[in-house]
């Protein structure tokens, strides 16, 4: 697709696409992907396009031509996780739910503060780990709501879709679930609400900050504990 | 499903999934879901786990009981944004990139400092707004890609999706695309990057916020003197 003055158009998306037929496995045990025109038929971008979102995934070594011109995937490196995944999931919570936090801080309404404190109200009184985490994670994405940015919300989801089956959760489950209640102390979730209520962001982001070490906290020192 | 200890497990699934349901419409035009056996066999969670996925739902509003204890949906409120779509995008890339800056300052590897500057000067060479932003947006993924966090990476490209098809690139495409290349300073993006060379977490933040907010304020200048 073209623009009036003839300038290709939407190779952006063709990359997305491209990036998301490699993500979902290759076609051929060899590792060849489509013809051009076959990809250019099924994604339904321009040649051009195509070609240049070819061009950056040559760049990146992600596939390579052989002298025929054809193309083949690469497997990408694996590349070693810095962190274990527990590790990743609070130092990916850390950098962006205090973010969140000041934003709400700016924007909660009455209703989302009120709705915010249900939350922690029913998460204190669950009976078991399966609904304090429910009502732990309600609370959580009341507050990305609260942040009032579409784009923030979206990769609030992502995050935490990513954290479904993580292990976290699991490492949580080993341990005896009385324990855990000890999790959240009784005003960590209070506080941190005050403080959004508050108005203040950079003390709504510190609250954020501190309630997420507390409880990380906590959890390490429960599942050394359940380990020794 | 339920632990050796009879407690229930996965709300917090049952919850996503009926999130989901609700984001994709409705199956009945009066707004009425299935009955919560429907619901069970059809997304596969126990009547448990879906029982507390909809308290959480009735507690914030998005579905109610009548008094015959059949379920329906309310739309959710339309929640004004603070910002516009452009101005929301900026401000959730200023949440979120910095940090991610701030981690690859850590963790690049050689070969991710030298792919970047690579598409520093792909993205220089341009000669259309296509091609500069495609390689501006490999760019900006590498540097996520470098952060080593794979949930933080899921938000970066949940945010990238949000983005696309934006009004941000609406706005561009609208002004002369000849003007753009003004839109990153030559040195922009090698600032950008020399700033994660140097492995200072603070710098590269800064650096990035720095970048960011060059390039809305030209794409604004240039969106408003298109406007006038």
């Amino acid at each position: 697709m073209t623009d009036a003055g003839g300038e290709p158009k939407h190779s952006g998306r063709a990359l997305a696409a491209l990036r998301g037929l490699l993500a979902a496995g290759l076609e051929r045990p060899d590792g060849r992907l489509p013809s051009e025109p076959t990809l250019e038929k099924r994604l339904g971008f321009s040649r051009q396009a195509l070609r240049r979102a070819l061009e950056v995934l040559e760049a990146e070594g992600l596939v390579w031509r052989n002298r025929a011109d054809a193309l083949f995937v690469n497997l990408p490196e694996r590349r070693d996780a810095p962190l274990s995944p527990v590790g990743g999931i609070l130092e990916a919570r850390l950098r962006l739910e205090p973010e969140l936090a000041a934003l709400a801080a700016l924007r909660a309404r009455p209703e989302d503060l009120r709705l915010m404190r249900l939350c922690a109200r029913r998460e204190k009184a669950a009976g078991d780990l399966d609904a304090r985490e429910l009502w732990d994670g309600a609370l959580h994405r009341l507050i990305a709501v609260a942040a009032a940015n579409p784009g923030l919300l979206a990769a609030f989801e992502a995050l935490a879709a990513a954290r479904a089956g993580d292990a976290w959760r699991g490492a949580l489950e080993a341990a005896d679930w009385r324990q855990v209640s000890g999790l959240h102390g009784v005003g960590d979730h209070e506080t941190l609400i005050d403080a959004i209520a508050g108005g203040d962001p950079e003390a709504a982001a510190a609250a954020m900050r501190a309630h997420l070490l507390t409880v990380a906290e906590r959890a390490a020192a429960l599942v050394e504990g359940r380990a020794r």
